[in-house]
């Protein structure tokens, strides 16, 4: 499977997960890569909670994220009043969610190793 | 193009037209059909207020909803505590935002015409 195959299938269990949970909704936003307009890959939510959502999956120990990713993904939370999230699941273990904040800069790109993410995410089950 | 394009253009160009307006977004939601939870075609919202909006464009001087349509966009909009609206272009001409309950119920579906559109019916300006 493709890489793009890969992430929307992650991006279908993570919205399962959400609808799962009494009140809440989860919905894929289209091509957020083909627009020039920021916009998370999901967008979740409850009547009184907005959580704009950048998922990933990976098979190695580390998740790279583009500075210009993370910056799209604040300015949207940000105008939309959500809170940024970012949703990483290991070699496919469980998905963790990670505050921008708790993401480490390099030269380069932000990036998460599976250790930290243990100690610095959250389940599912403790956001909401 | 098939209706599916159509579709997306319209939505496209309604996108466009909330990025324009100082603090507001809009993102498409990927195939709003073919996951089996309810959810509308665009997400749009400002810091404040959230739309949930079903989008259609048609050559027509009438434009039927399924009942199950109405019904999805209306279970998100509760859910999600967003205000429920239907956008409708027809035949190229601006789009008209309406509410849902100003749609004409017949016995399989509802339907608004295009005399009705314009009294019931709001220009983007007007309902943000």
């Amino acid at each position: 499977m493709n890489r793009k195959g890969k992430g929307c299938n992650a991006e279908r269990e993570l919205i399962h997960s959400f609808w799962k949970i009494p009140g809440w909704t989860a919905c894929r936003v289209a091509g957020s890569g083909s627009m020039k307009y920021p916009a998370p890959d999901i967008i979740a939510g409850n009547a009184t909670r907005k959580l704009a959502i950048e998922c990933k999956s990976t098979k190695s120990k580390y998740q790279y994220f583009e500075k210009e990713e993370i910056k799209q993904l604040l300015q949207y939370a940000q105008m939309f009043a959500a809170e940024p999230w970012l949703a990483i699941r290991f070699d496919r273990d469980k998905f963790y969610f990670l505050r921008p904040k708790d993401l480490k800069e390099t030269q380069k790109k932000f990036v998460i190793d599976l250790n930290s993410i243990k100690e610095k995410g959250f389940l599912i089950s403790h956001i909401i």
